[in-house]
């Protein structure tokens, strides 16, 4: 199986038994909607290819790391699309699920979501409980507070942002989870993973910035010319398009320099390469540098 | 140290982790402020008194439990207040987390709060891994979709209510965790003490739909009327407030009949009558019983 197939059968068994017939019909559709088809699934192909390199010798527990993270992600995205927050219409060229549900439902999908990403590792327990509960204590190191996607969600509600922890928390945590699940569930300590997940998501964030700017509605898959409008500090803003598009290529190449010695290091190196290529759009000079 | 010390001691030292200097302030402020000072914790207060009911061998694991799962509440109560919901201003007699801070805290501080529960565990895990997994495993259950109070607050917007998955996933649910949990963290077999959870949470329940009758704001620490103006279901509009009392005396009557037999047993079935006299407001019969 791919890695990508992989991924997307470990996203659909986790989210089975929410269908149930006890469950509240609408609800589980949500949940379903909310994660169902995905975006580029970026993080778990990142950790799905980080266990690889080294070892994956537990396979089924690496495919419920890789579900439960990308469900997390999930979840954050649903509620960051809430009227309080981005009042998004659009996510991955559909409604977002407060638009096509409503707004409790989206609050509720995000809550379930959030509680389905533990009890996917919770279950994955039986088949190495050590490695299960060092895979739950990365994703709630990385999701919650005061270290993760809340916390760097939260930092958009202070009048001074400490802008570091910011980047390192809102767009930097679940790429560093990425990167340390894909060791942890392959048996490896998890700590020298770190700087590889953190450079990852720099460029993805400034790879992110650049999106916003050059890619129109259509090719983004949701609104664009967001951070401007929101005021949001962004790379283009501060170094321009091609400053933004040369910061990438240094981030890129700190990335792969800093992959820990493995046995599919050069895969992992092709990797980045490639989820980069995918990521960010090719520049036009001709656009408006904005 | 009495159960209530062990309880405050247990939810302040699972939130000062997340209030380091890495954190955005506000949103550690909500943190706290969602979750003190406390209610009845009357849920916690459940589970540790069946913990000691069950011997209580492992105490530190039972506080964690039982922060944990007052945690998870009250990231409920955050979420349920929100507009979208039931638009509350008031919450334990203070405003609720979207009026002191605002909606984006709010949303973010539910979501932390359900994150730091399972975090409380995880860390609990180094105490005794086989137990802090099941008690992972009951929270989740009895949290998210399809059984928990996710699933319950979603059966609210549906058309066509499952009543009895409602009542049961909505208020039941956390009262099973309580006494699964305070047996589990004592190491004993939880399934045996689902149904006193459940026919405790049935006795809320009613409780609860009296007080939103028979109590004013000021006693309740709430706005009352609440079932009446959203139209949910209640025991009241069915049975009326003497036939609401009388199904509340059954109820506890079976819950302590339902007691699973160990050591602390008689300790147990003084602690649902306590509780249920903290709970149930006398009835009036001079009120109108609408």
């Amino acid at each position: 199986m791919s890695i990508s197939e992989r991924i997307e059968t470990a996203i659909t068994a986790a989210l089975r038994r929410h269908q149930g017939k006890s469950a509240p019909p609408r609800l589980g559709a949500a949940l379903y909607y909310a994660c169902t088809p995905g975006g580029a699934r970026i993080r778990p192909t990142i950790l799905t290819s980080v266990a690889l390199a080294c070892g994956d010798d537990q396979p089924r527990l690496t495919d419920a790391a890789a579900a439960s993270l990308e469900i997390m992600h999930c979840a954050s995205l649903v509620h960051d699309d809430l009227p309080a927050f981005d009042d998004a219409d659009l996510r991955r060229g559909k409604a977002s699920v407060h638009r096509a549900f409503s707004e409790p439902l989206a609050v509720l999908a995000g809550d379930s979501l959030i509680i389905a990403a533990f009890e996917g590792l919770i279950r994955a327990a039986e088949i190495d409980p050590v490695r299960a509960i060092q895979l739950m204590a990365i994703l709630s190191e990385r999701s919650g507070m005061p270290n993760g996607i809340c916390a760097g969600q939260g930092w958009e509600s202070e009048e001074k942002i400490d802008l570091s922890a910011y980047h390192r928390a809102k767009t930097g945590a679940l790429f560093i989870a990425a990167t340390q699940m894909g060791a942890a569930a392959a048996g490896q300590d998890p700590e020298p993973w770190e700087e590889l997940g953190a450079r990852i998501g720099e460029a993805f964030q400034v790879a992110d910035d650049l999106r916003d700017v050059l890619l129109d509605e259509e090719e983004l898959g949701k609104p664009t010319g967001q951070d401007d409008r929101l005021g949001r500090p962004s790379a283009v803003s501060e170094l321009g398009v091609e400053g933004a598009s040369a910061r990438l290529d240094a981030i890129l190449a700190g990335a792969i320099a800093s992959i820990p010695s493995c046995p599919g290091e050069a895969m992992l190196a092709e990797m980045v390469n490639r989820t980069a290529a995918k990521l960010a759009p090719r520049v036009k000079t001709d656009r408006p540098n904005s």
